[in-house]
């Protein structure tokens, strides 16, 4: 396919780039702070940069009346505003988590976490030292999706990229559910992912979930 | 409840007797090889011995109208006649694994490891070296929930238990779920939640996964 | 090798019986609370008890000539001073952890936990939900192995016997020590170890680490 | 310090360029294929290509008089030669693997291992599905300094760059001790720590022991 990238020179940004032009795709728009380069006619626009791009982002999608993927951080109730009506007219797929594995967690935590009722639980998580809230917000979406309240140990180590593990423990057997992101291509696979599911629709407001779901029954 | 216990000698049954004891249920049949020992009349009768003790057993469910838990492995189908017969007048589970994690592993897998289709997926099982066969039977059961080929790697070192992981891993993440077994509580646990609910039904032939199943919707 | 028992009837005690005698040893001598058993001559006493029963191990120890592995807890001076005097007529070895595995990660954490001044450290500590004090006794002796200040974190789950994982992280990578006690086991099999390294001595005061490091050389 | 790269097109030059430059250090002579651009005198030069570049690289230390860091793979016989005579006028640090974690695990293994005599003992290691080999020669390596056979269980799954567990394991105990290589970013450390040793020498051959061990007397 061919593809735009707003915010083409941000980490995230390269690291789409580098995946979607591995696996065959295009990219024929780049835009960021100072950049606007267009080479041809995006099927679909990936925006990772922040809510200063949003408009531009919109006025594009709308331009070229392709769908848009954002994992955009931050948005406000303004912003979402704004995608809501975008997708009238085109595809848009929103998430602030791009990672298949950590929806995949949550799903099965959703599905399966009152199996574990009579069980202590308790979550670690273990990043980088540079990351400065703990818990992270995906433990704490974690925890959500179990429903209950529990001990989340938080360390902060080295280069460590991002490792999630829910226990459960009773007095006879442990289980336990723990996701590693590698890299950033984590989530450049499932933008590419929401991509390509975003080219089979006409318009609407779709969530990560959807992608993943969809997935299944195609 | 008051409880017999046949196989009361055994590894298992002894851990099943100090189990339940520790939980209040008082033990009023004992039968072993060369003992048969009643002193009152038991709710249920938990069999963990072998196939040669499945007779007596059987005659005792029906002498008492109680119902029976069997964890007896390698039954025969002759055996399975029997209880399937025994099943018309009183409730029997049976089950080769009465750990509550390992079967609710394997609803996970039956239910998600679809979503895991385009990731790689290995096994590895580690286990104390006196078990002589490999893989784990219950890494054969695992393997079969996902329904796929994948490789197996066994481990057989000093006196670990029983530990299964499944391992899925894409470019960008890793997701593993792993069930460790401390010790035979994993399966006296599994029991008495067995018992339990035997003494709800009339009568009928049940497997563990509904005893599981049963206690969500309870 | 002939030994006796004192706290033959706790927990500690039955394990210990039970691995010694399953190694071919011969229990001739049994102590506890209101008993006291003796059907023959003690190559080596062992006392897993409590320090009220410390006058009386002694007192044997002295009547038999024989040497003394000891693992009660929570001794006072005192109690040390009656021990270093039994030491200089028979072998006394006393420790608070008789793990091979532990002893020997505080060995390795000793020597090269300076190979680590630049990464990132933590401990990750995992016990049975029974266990009050938090961090373990274990945690704060691997900690005071590395000399140096470090987050530890406490989970308290199930009935996991005991685990704890030093961790070092920096940009690049990550070194994990994980010892992981199975069960009482663990320290039976020291206390063995001890037992014969006792044997072996005409008198003197030793600790385990004595043990471990004559193992090598012999 | 000013380096030098040769391969600076390379997947490891870029990342030791990348490296070493947030650290303050000023990149002056880059070499690659068809690539020869000088504009500073360096202090060391930096060499992670191919043998075919060798002769180039001896020829720049010899001109700028200044110390190598090796960490070119599959040397021959001449190539050492080449590189010992290099040493006899600059000091030349060569290794197949610059990890300092998995330098330190070597050495852990080495003088530990007699420890674990009576236990029993495997290496588990899991690569990306792109790697061809198994088992890992580091997992050799590992094998090998502890100086005995034992089983080796290789995954190769997904993106996983690179990780090794040595376990050991009694009846009561079980002791682990994994490294895992998080990015490329594990050698460019120990590179930059070669290289910095490397300027406190006048000449001789080093390998990477050597700076690890100076690292502590340092």
């Amino acid at each position: 396919m061919k593809f735009g990238m707003v915010g083409v020179n941000g980490k995230m940004g390269k690291e789409i780039v580098d995946y979607f032009t591995s696996m065959g795709d295009e990219l024929v728009l780049r835009v960021d702070t100072d950049l606007e380069d267009i080479s041809g006619t995006p099927d679909v626009i990936i925006d990772f940069s922040n809510r200063s791009a949003l408009e531009k982002t919109v006025e594009l999608c709308t331009k070229f009346s392709c769908p848009l993927v954002i994992g955009t951080t931050a948005l406000t109730e303004d912003d979402f505003t704004l995608l809501r009506k975008l997708s009238e007219s085109v595809p848009v797929v929103q998430s602030y988590n791009f990672s298949e594995g950590i929806n995949i967690l949550k799903a099965i935590l959703g599905k399966f976490g009152q199996y574990f009722d009579n069980w202590d639980c308790a979550i670690v998580e273990t990043h980088h030292n540079k990351k400065k809230d703990a818990p992270s917000g995906t433990a704490i979406m974690l925890k959500n999706a179990l429903g209950k309240e529990l001990p989340i140990s938080s360390l902060r180590i080295g280069g460590v990229f991002g490792e999630h593990t829910v226990v459960f423990a009773n007095d006879g057997e442990v289980v336990e559910i723990t996701h590693k992101a590698l890299s950033r291509r984590a989530f450049s696979i499932g933008a590419r992912k929401a991509a390509l599911f975003s080219l089979t629709k006409k318009n609407g407001f779709y969530s990560f979930s959807d992608v993943i779901s969809e997935s299944l029954r195609g």
